[in-house]
């Protein structure tokens, strides 16, 4: 029986040209996580299934990929004389995201953590998905999150950090759009939806950059919505409130004021709009009073960064104060935000945004016999204390062979030791760049080559 | 029902004090290996379970977590009449080593890699052994491998690159145990151990630093050897060959000389002597012809890594020269190394070897009234443009109280943005480590404080 070599469907395989564009985006996000106090953590592959139940929907349960039960565990369920329930073959799965993990970490450690902790983490997420083009069974997410403070400084805090990720990785025109989840359920309950509907009304709002208006009104009466509520969010879907944030949120302020949560909203957007006026994501904010980010554990305000000329987000996030709850049994505040990774990386390919890749080899010792490769051995040894990057051709094969090879893996210079030059305590380089040759004394090998590498 | 908040057993939450000694560890090995003209390679967490089974033993396989079917697959295995059999409940699996991965790619991938390929990769592993002090069912493994070339200059490399990682590190009195699979073999057959015995007498004798030379002894006998071969193992069980390497393999060559493989073995060890005694491992190699490396899938020089004052070892590896074609269907030589780096942090940890942490935040930006947090804001901005790692305090607070964080924080600075300094274009710069307060103007608290922080 043949195996087949591809990586199972859904996931990749990064060889080393990918891995460096992938490193390349990381670095840039960590640096300005670091640089605004995030500090790394990383938590498990593998969760209790406990603790990932129950956190993304019924939808978001099935895609979780379990763990089957091993040995003595596995054998008791099979020969069970009961029909076998998919509930006693596995009790553990899958990280799904990064924020349930966080919400564990923070409800079991949190003696140890600062008070007011600042995290960040790039690992991988699994979900078992449908694979298709751009979506993965396994994706990175870069998370940054703040808990312990429902002061809206935090979400100005993360506003200005991913805008300076974004301006970092070379992105212009950005734009983030801001809502409140208070502020969407005091729309909907003032334009007269009944409360069993709220939801199912927000579900079909998120739809309005796919549907259009009209395609979300046909869905609110699906839903069982009254044409006078449908008619009541008319304004609001056709994006009529306003032509500024302060406009749009007056307009806003008319129809839901009156309402505890409408006033907390607006009133939380008014301060994240105050706070940021001055910081990297001044000007860039934008009141969408649609946006809705799906139906996770958001409580407060919800955000998306979308950039020129492309369609949906690159990055998202939101407070939720209510997810460390679920695990510690008291409310911890808290706020963070995704970058959609895999979709960045996208992008900067198609655009052409990445620099050229720096780390490869600089060098390429090669080797001429048996007999001399103890002294390619050396040499590499040497060039390496003087901080190059330095492959040696590991057999003795034709110089020709080993140049075209080392032109191939793009490397710019080659140190060819051989016979005649090595008998007058010398070494050959060869700059792969330009095809001219340098005869240089053994000792000064290492500086010649900085110094041709410096000249490109 | 309450749920546990630990992460699952055998796995770890990594906070951010651990993260930053895993990152210093990680970050040596990948500039040592990048100095090699290695390059990154990262593989899915997930692999077919069909390119798993039968590379790691029948224990091995036992060991490998498998992921449950979802949705239709599983009710139909479920709801089968038959007695539900386990092959029929998954057909994926968690990366058990970095190897497989590897050769699995370079059968997939392999006209778009270089004729000699170097990879590093640094990811975890997942093995479901029983949990205990110390074994982890989640662990990182950092690989490297050289794939396509025969020759010695690989191990030279490997052994090179080794040697310079734990030198990096700190590590002093490096010893490099060395032998060779086919000499091994040829040991065995010659002194009368019949072909089917031949594994399990490498078992046996894999077990020598752990039981001794009578232990293995009585194993061998256990297992069906007669008297006249043991005793004919004795010199080599009791390390009685010789003083130095060549002594030793000259012992070596007059017991095994005459056999293939104990010629090959010989020849090919001399040959990684002689390679890399001008090399970072010179001086460091000891032939040791008990050293055996478990029964896994290496076909030639075999080495482990130790450090004075420590039992076990710190490294390991080998050439495989097979394992590629068991999905290529052609012979593709390799040879690789890989890092036990939890046991390395452990024992960097007790040995204090660790730099103290240099990412945390330099300065912390004081929040004093609501009214006056777009002060805040704006100033961590501008210290951030001057390249500071700086957190904003998010929300107002007693001064005394964020100084306090601050100081729990080990954050060195505390900016004050306040209504009197404030008044006069002013902030109060506060040296946490002295307690010193500097007065100075607004425009120079990023210069002011880099200054502060170079003094220490």
């Amino acid at each position: 029986m043949s195996t087949s070599t591809k990586p199972p469907a859904g996931t990749r395989d990064f060889l080393p040209e990918a891995m460096e564009q992938r490193r390349q985006v990381i670095a840039v996000v960590e640096r300005v996580y670091r640089s605004y106090g995030f500090l790394p953590l990383e938590t498990p592959a593998m969760e209790n299934l406990s603790t990932l139940l129950g956190k993304y929907g019924d939808e978001g349960d099935q895609l979780i990929f379990r763990l089957l039960h091993r040995g003595e565990k596995l054998t008791r369920t099979l020969s069970s004389q009961e029909p076998v329930d998919e509930r006693r073959l596995a009790d553990l799965g899958l990280r799904y995201d990064l924020t349930v993990p966080l919400a564990r970490v923070v409800a079991q450690h949190g003696s140890r953590l600062p008070r007011i902790f600042r995290r960040f983490q790039v690992q991988p997420v699994w979900r078992a998905d449908r694979p298709g083009r751009g979506r993965f069974r396994e994706f990175f997410q870069c998370d940054a999150d703040i808990v312990g403070s429902q002061s809206m400084g935090v979400e100005a805090e993360l506003l200005g950090a991913v805008c300076e990720v974004f301006d970092e990785l070379g992105f212009s025109e950005l734009r983030v759009k801001l809502n409140h989840r208070q502020l969407l359920f005091a729309l909907v309950s003032c334009a007269g939806v009944p409360e069993h509907l709220e939801t199912d009304a927000l579900v079909a709002m998120d739809k309005l950059d796919k549907i259009g208006p009209d395609g979300v009104a046909a869905e609110l009466r699906d839903r069982g919505l009254h044409a006078a509520a449908i008619r009541e969010l008319g304004p609001v879907l056709q994006r009529e409130l306003g032509e500024d944030n302060e406009a749009i949120l007056a307009a806003l302020e008319a129809r839901v004021g009156d309402s505890e949560r409408g006033a907390q909203g607006i009133a939380e957007l008014r301060e994240v709009l105050r706070l940021t006026a001055r910081g990297p994501a001044a000007g860039r904010l934008t009141v969408d009073p649609v946006l809705a980010r799906g139906l996770s554990y958001y409580t407060g305000p919800i955000f998306e960064v979308e950039v020129s000329d492309l369609a949906g987000s690159l990055a998202g996030g939101g407070r939720y104060d209510e997810l460390v709850g679920m695990f510690l049994g008291r409310k911890v505040p808290a706020c963070g935000v995704a970058l959609g990774l895999e979709r960045i990386l996208v992008v900067m390919g198609e655009r052409g945004m990445f620099r050229p890749a720096t780390s490869g080899p600089q060098v390429l010792v090669t080797c001429w016999s048996a007999e001399l490769a103890p002294e390619s051995v050396a040499l590499a040894a040497e060039l390496r204390r003087g901080s190059l990057r330095v492959e040696l051709y590991p057999e003795p094969s034709k110089l020709g062979r080993q140049l075209k090879y080392a032109a191939g893996r793009e490397i710019p210079l080659a140190a060819v030791v051989a016979p005649e030059e090595l008998a007058r305590g010398a070494v050959q380089l060869k700059d792969l760049r330009t095809g001219m040759r340098h005869e240089c004394p053994r000792a000064e090998v290492g500086s010649r080559a900085l110094a041709l590498l410096e000249e490109a």
